[in-house]
């Protein structure tokens, strides 16, 4: 009898980011993707987002492979803190595409990790326990995107990675649409399809498309032009270079990874750059205004990106002027754009001109839309289907084209992080639920203990603390110094000496209260005073400030 | 010889919100607007952002009247506030037109302020010190919008407040379009125009034209009508309920602003409710799912309004189910994205059916487009022109507008918060810069004291505090009891009590050293415990909470 396949996301369903899922047949373990995603402004303090991976966690031993299907954040950025998590035993090997293999190793060699990294490309295949991997070439706004099949011998699971359609990619090589049909005609068993542009009506605009219509924005440019996009978007800087080139302006790069991503895409061939092209950012300067442009990070309006610190004219590099051009080839994620239109208007204060792809088509998106995610499933026609990387309503809006298509409405499964769908030779069906969630990155390390952190700092930054310290005799009770008051981030509208000399008073009472309760304990005189003082401050102030009470006995 | 004209904006310039413009003219003053500000998620706990009004209060008793356009929070939010730090004497009175009086009264009733409002109606004038005051109709979002002309025997300023040109508003009254040709034909020395909308191409959709599309939508839907909106759009909200009536379904109103807007707007005669139309919301669960519209709060996804309540499953009255279509008529203010998507995210999860203005023109802005502005220009034909009410680019942009439609350039001030525009009869040049920015509202008071609070708090809220308390003799400096270490928000990667272990020996160093160097002031050891602790804090945790040494002296 042939055993059950199961298929848990961990991440990327009812949100977007943070990909991960796992695959399990026969107790062996193939993980798809270690996406992160990035924090929102009530995550104090929280630097990234991670899939909880307790579950893998609780199966280390089980695991055969990490499968990267292509190099973006959302994919590959949690690596390096999942195998730090499972331990080099848990992860024996991450495989990927060229590209994709690159900027894994360039992770795990900045966190020290000496996990085996090892290129896999379409074509090949490859044996991880029961299940035998395969990865398709697809399109995507990076070079090497890939789809992961797997097979067992129940039947295959193809995840389609990020994709789309594009038939006249920057490189020439569109998806692998014969490779894909085949899947189709060998009876795939379960499809799991990336949902993000499941809300958009037709085909996406090809991206040798933007070249041409980057060029035009260009030519209309009597001063500088400075280009922020996506640094990892190697095709678009080539199309930028390739612009910039046909209208005799060198071109500077100015950003940490926008510098690291050209440098990986001149190594691996994808990117080139024809001689004599490039100026350093700290020549910028020299170079006379209409014979330049400069590509920047900071499309997202990041505080410390290169087209951020330009906006707040503290660029060590580049001073903008009136007269330059910003082109945004690159729309907001969402949640940037108050971020964004910040950076924009402080563009227009300097007296800077401003481009965006609501003004010209110089963007589009990496992902299919909805005629595409409809030409995969024609292509691929799966048993059963599963969307995955979108929220509830790309999700649902994923599955009603499944239907569209034909696949019986009982064969489509809208999943959530943490529920696996189990598939067996009596069909599918979701199992139990497991544990799934975020975990933060915080700092220099993972983990639980940093929610509660989390709780405090939400406290802290809407009332501030106050610190209150009574320093009394181990013998009688007695104060013996005045007690010490501090203020921190706490409202007062009105004099603070006033107000802490009142504090102290409240003090005394409590401290006499408990003296007669015979409270003497330090700890059970702190909660007495706590509850006291926030009750004393919450009538005063109408605040609730984290109230630290500190009792130190001599 | 006559005197200057002086117009300084405190507010509107260089961001959307908390409008506000002084203008001056032989000494005395008249007040445009008193708007308001929500804060961004980095102004920590502050509740709202009023201008800095320091110019008024150096001249409090040069005020003759504050104007309010229309009833607002961006044109009338800040008046209780405005008028609380100018003390009674500062506003002799507020004039408005007949909704926007009542809602000014109702705000300073519920601060319990007396300052007298009266009633300006269109075609009335009244005097002002120097200065004739006259409001003049437009249309806008909320009934009773008005522009205000201030003449002086220089010549006339016009502030077109808050407008657009809706041929068809759903009360049939357009713009006093006559009116404003007047200023035209009788030389307007200065135009003070709405720039909102200066990026948006051609006409707005009127208002009326939304009616017939949100019936279209409804006559659809199956089960329960949830539309959201805001709550002062009384228009608005009279369309629902014309379009819930012709489809013979009741209507309840929920959320407080909701209710309190609908019944003033009842009382004024803006918004006529059918007999027998009206449910109310404890009893929404009795009717019948295609028998009932909900109109709610929510349309931002402010996290306490009834919309969000309901998508978290926590309304009290309302409980949403599969089957439920809510419908968003409104668009999302530039900053809310993130907070309505996860709204409507939340509504899919429940299984409801979700239409935005994306989907169906049911929404239709308050502020005129392109060809408005260019309209408003050509009737009025100011000799100078000072757009306000935008950011740097819609200010840029509608400067542009004046010189399409011939305005000369150097005629034209692309001005800033804090400069005064001065016109007489030799011309008009920007002055010099005065006090101005933000001033935050922070539970119950206003003021400066609380920028000390918000950057605290934003310290607070990266890292977290921790707290060091060293109780020390009076004698000769030695530590009589255990130091206590108290960390609240800090991301910790170790265990807490190894860490506290160590920072205790960093204490006994730092407190050696300090005795070594002959410091034995409290305040001079508490500063190098700090500075002391903070390094190795950062050198132990790569983190910067805020330190807060206490030393006790007995």
């Amino acid at each position: 009898m042939k055993a059950t396949l199961r298929v848990l996301p961990l991440g990327g369903l009812g949100e977007i980011g943070k990909n991960m899922a796992v695959v399990e047949y026969e107790g062996r373990i193939v993980v798809i993707d270690a996406g992160v995603r990035f924090p929102t402004a009530e995550m104090h303090g929280i630097d990234l987002v991670l899939p909880d991976f307790t579950y893998l966690e609780e199966r280390r031993s089980a695991i055969e492979a990490v499968v990267v299907t292509h190099g973006h954040e959302d994919h590959l950025g949690g690596l390096p803190w999942v195998i730090r998590g499972l331990g080099d035993e848990g992860v024996p090997v991450v495989y990927g595409r060229r590209l994709t293999a690159a900027m894994a190793k360039s992770k795990l060699d900045e966190h020290r990790l000496p996990t085996r990294v090892e290129r896999l490309e379409p074509g090949d295949t490859v044996a991880a326990g029961p299940f035998e991997l395969e990865l398709v070439h697809v399109t995507h706004s990076i070079p090497d995107a890939s789809a992961v099949a797997l097979r067992t011998e129940l039947g295959t699971v193809l995840f389609t990675g990020d994709y789309r359609f594009d038939q006249t990619p920057v490189d020439g090589r569109p998806a692998d649409i014969s490779r894909l049909s085949r899947f189709g005609d060998e009876e795939l068993l379960l499809l799991c399809g990336d949902s993000t542009n499941a809300d958009r009506a037709g085909f996406a605009l090809s991206e040798s498309d933007v070249g041409p219509r980057l060029l035009e924005v260009f030519s209309r440019c009597r001063g500088r032009i400075i280009v922020t996009s996506f640094a990892s978007n190697i095709h678009r800087v080539q199309q930028v270079i390739d612009a910039a080139h046909e209208l005799d302006r060198q071109v500077a790069l100015v950003g940490r990874s926008m510098v690291k991503n050209v440098n990986i895409g001149r190594e691996l061939g994808h990117i080139r750059v024809p001689e004599g092209m490039m100026v350093e950012p700290k020549h910028v300067e020299e170079v006379a205004d209409e014979r330049l442009v400069i590509v920047a990070t900071g499309s997202q309006g990041e505080p410390l990106a290169a087209l951020r610190r330009m906006a707040s004219g503290d660029h060590r590099h580049v001073k903008l002027h009136p007269g330059d051009t910003i082109v945004f080839s690159a729309t907001p994620v969402p949640g940037n754009e108050r971020a964004i239109n910040d950076t924009i208007d402080r563009l227009f204060k300097l007296g800077c001109d401003v481009v965006t792809a609501r003004d010209a088509p110089i963007h589009t998106s990496g992902h299919g839309h909805r005629e595409e995610l409809k030409l995969m499933l024609n292509l691929t026609r799966p048993r059963y289907l599963l969307p995955v990387h979108g929220d509830h309503k790309r999700i649902r809006l994923h599955a009603e084209l499944g239907e569209a298509v034909g696949i019986p409405p009982e064969r489509i499964f809208r999943g959530d992080n943490g529920i696996p769908l189990e598939v067996d030779a009596n069909g599918a069906r979701f199992g139990e639920r497991v544990q799934a969630g975020m975990i933060f990155i915080d700092g220099i390390d993972i983990g639980a203990p940093t929610e509660a952190a989390l709780r405090d700092r939400r406290a802290l930054s809407a009332d501030g603390v106050m610190v209150v310290v009574a320093t009394i005799s181990s013998q009688d009770g007695e104060t013996l110094v005045d007690h010490e008051i501090v203020l921190r981030g706490v409202p007062l509208a009105e004099d603070e000496a006033a107000f802490t000399e009142d504090v102290r008073g409240a003090v005394d009472e409590s401290l006499a209260r408990a003296a007669e309760n015979d409270v003497h304990e330090v700890d059970l005189i702190e909660k007495t005073l706590h509850d006291d003082l926030a009750e004393f401050v919450w009538r005063r102030l109408r605040r609730r400030p984290m109230i630290l009470p500190i009792v130190v006995e001599v």
